[in-house]
């Protein structure tokens, strides 16, 4: 394949690295269990923390991000534990099928994909869930195969009304540093992420931010786990390593991208996303296109799908 | 901390990373889904057979080595089976710890931490398991944490004068390309690999090699998986393609080391790696010190073990 | 100043670097005096000529393009020399300006900087010139100023015309493989090219392409030199060497530009540009701007100059 | 060649380039007149300074060590003009060849190559230049093909006890960013040096220090220049920018290397390769062999010459 100019990934993630990561991660491997690999460690794992807006712990693999989806779903339920999942497209449907085969009763509520999370059929549901036989709510906060971005202040709200004990799980594979999101503040239990969008890094990282009750669920959590036991990774990350050989270089880009996220400012990274979505939406509306999503206040700041004229397709 | 020089790898592994392999790896992610990546896939997926020596499948995680050996326990086994698994040092333990989690029952058979796997034991334990109750035995293949090298080929001798159908599972994180394997010719039903030693790579991805007989053990295998998963994988890996976003820029990588083999040639690299441990235990000996392993026939090529004199550590 | 995208230099030059060319470049030094040096150096030594399309010699030197304009006078010309030099635009007043610092005599024929090199006044000058004072021709084949194409095999047929013996200099640092260019053919005696434009490569190594004729001028050229000596440097050349420390990066770079020339081809090169460049012009056109080249068959394929409209600037 | 491992440079120089200035040097061009360009253009023109010692100019050029040399010749001197040069080794008669190429004439004094300039000798010969016809004294302040430092502040003393108004032209190729180094101090008029050694860069850039009396030597000296013209330098320089298009990926990496160098601080660089020559010094006295310089307040702390055994060589 003969490339005469600069490959530009116009696809809805992995996202374009930035050459300062790139750059950072062509380094030479260091000692994972020196001082000077415990420096790093400890400036990853602490400055993640402020992407995800938690005060609490956030863990990492050496995985793709779905098995940052399994990682949340063995550490804290049992086989045969119920959860609800919101159809909101084509990622919704894939942590459906891991939950699945971890022997997980999935309440998938139903969904058109043009929509986010229906915090109000949430709300009823629960409420009529007297025994508090769901365990966990699970939703994917920006759904990359729809664009439409889910209201998890409200899914919360819909917790809270129903004054239901259930973990929140929410996905942000695809919107994690590029939309505003906020894991303490929302009261969101896990937060599952990946490198290889906003995070600018190639993909092979995945993460999990955890709250303190999701920390407690894992000790009557009865599904098996080794590699993404969070008890595991959590006692050698207090002194900035790991239990298992961690991807050395993919932590070098992090801290890059990390540096690099603090030199805009998350708040301005937010608002650089939102005006390309707007750009982006007007020149759909231009071309006389139709957006998937359908209620303006789900918008995607981070991709935005459109109808494809009869007779065409996306290519 | 400042450095002045170039740092380098004293450490069992990772070890250092060639910069042609860095160089590969500081590219832009392409597109996993496109026709240029499927020639990429197809290319690493093809190669790295060869390195196992196997006609068979090769299976690529983005995940830390002890991935790996999850992996090749939760596609062949159930809960409550019983495997065996040799006693060889630090590692030999980590597996078991691995294995035990998932509801393994494991025999770990003793050893002093100076020898590899006895093949005589082996067989007399087989032998006396007439129901088949034994579904698999384990091996390290090198031990890292001892500089000993267990014969496999006499392993599947004890295995096969037994007549049992255990699989076999052997571990060569510390030994792959570095010291002569041969997952067919030997009978291996699953070879676990990482990344960051011989294959020259950055740690960050690890290899299951699978034999005809591990696959079909797949259809009776309980365990829960879904990361794991050899069916998902096998089934993109056909055309070049993984089942969730894969590690670009390792795969990058891994077409160079591939290449940087094939220029030097496997068995050169194995005699190199011959030469430099007979020139390191010369100078272990000539210092008066004692080396671990105390089976010449099984000194490791990729390490070498040293016992420190009373009264210092290895520091 | 921060970006948050990928940096790209929309100038005439130097233009944007291909990654594998950066990367091929971002290697150890190695020693200049190694045989493994050797082969670098002929290797690119012998590629640089296809590239000018000559069998003759090529000397690179570690210096900007400027640093080659004097080259290509202090190896040919005596102080006092006569020579021509056409008023194309700015970069052949800059050329004008290093040959008078050397006290040669420029009679530098005026332009309007929207035309090229015109063939017949030149003929007139020389065939006007019957003691052969003019020494040499001077010409800038593609102006970066101006968007104009001198078309040298005019040049050339107006000195044949005119039966005169002056040499020819030509200037392709904004051509050479970009735009068709044939030394040997067009009967060229000194092509001046650099590294930041059609070569891709960083700027820091230029070039002098020298024929026989040229090469014989430099027994009675008195202008003295030394770092630009072309004897000095084809001695060493001869066996993949350089008479002073060469720029080795840089000449790994050339190595990969190279590679990637050969990949493409050159022809298929030149037809690139061709079309890009009539893109631009239709899209110029489309916006109702001037172009500045008034003749078509000198159109420059590498760049465009337009017209600002009235009280705009280039901003 | 197939290298199996790291390709260390075991030679006088170029040295060993670390990777945090290979890496920074691997980034995309950008344009040498924009404001970004011009913030670059400043740092490292004034970083440098501090390198020097100097409060005065640098001026930077793409080019080799040799260009460098060549252009403290031609802004300061006239055809005709007399010198004194030592001779110190290889390099000062490499020296000797440049000047003599400008017909500039040449006092060579006589030196065994085992010792630096004599400031005795020095001064007797400008005492008895009673008319001045002495221009400048060039000294190669560290010999590469001895490893003898020549003491500058004597030869400055010599000349000053001969009341002699001669300019003071140093060498520092091999010793600038090594060895202790005072352009100001010592009332150096031009320092000599390259990038790609104390500098840590590859090849491809070198420099000229500048004291005033230097400049002011500029409006009589009548060599010929244009490319190595100082004035021409540092017009554009006094805003960050330079006459001809710069070589800016080597500028990225002085600015890495700069860093560096303030990370560590001068002065234990100059230590620490004083602490390195000492210790290849005890080595090379430990084998039983002689260190070619005979002085030991001469000894170079960037390299050590040592006399071979009979019937052997280097090699």
């Amino acid at each position: 394949m003969l490339h005469t100019g600069r490959h530009f990934l116009q696809i809805p993630g992995p996202t374009n690295v930035p050459d300062r990561v790139l750059r950072a991660m062509d380094a030479p491997v260091i000692d994972h269990r020196s001082a000077e690999f415990a420096e790093l460690g400890k400036e990853v794992l602490e400055g993640i923390r402020g992407v995800f807006k938690t005060a609490g712990a956030v863990v990492m693999y050496p995985a793709s991000g779905t098995g940052a989806w399994e990682a949340a779903l063995v550490n804290t339920l049992s086989p045969g534990d119920r959860v609800v999942l919101f159809e909101t497209g084509h990622f919704s449907s894939l942590w459906r099928g891991v939950a699945e085969k971890f022997g997980i009763q999935v309440d998938y509520v139903p969904g058109n994909w043009r929509r986010g999370a229906n915090a109000a059929e949430l709300e009823s549901r629960l409420a009529a869930d007297r025994n508090h036989t769901i365990k966990a709510v699970l939703v994917v906060h920006n759904e990359t195969s729809t664009g439409v971005t889910s209201r998890i202040p409200e899914v919360r709200r819909g917790i809270d009304a129903a004054h239901h004990p259930a973990l929140l799980l929410v996905d942000t594979i695809s919107s994690l540093a590029s939309i505003d999101y906020r894991h303490d503040e929302w009261g969101v239990d896990v937060t599952i992420a990946g490198s290889q969008k906003g995070l600018m890094l190639p993909p092979g990282m995945s993460f999990n931010a955890i709250s303190e009750k999701a920390l407690r669920a894992t000790e009557s959590a009865r599904l098996p786990r080794s590699y993404w036991d969070w008890q595991e990774m959590l006692k050698p990350n207090r002194s900035g390593f790991f239990p298992y050989t961690p991807p050395t270089n993919l932590l070098y880009g992090l801290r890059e991208a990390l540096k690099m996220m603090r030199e805009e400012g998350l708040e301005n990274i937010f608002r650089r996303h939102d005006r390309h979505a707007e750009a982006t939406r007007a020149a759909v509306r231009a071309w006389g296109l139709g957006i998937v999503c359908e209620e303006p206040r789900e918008y995607s700041s981070s991709l935005t799908a459109v109808f494809t004229p009869q007779g065409h397709d996306a290519d």
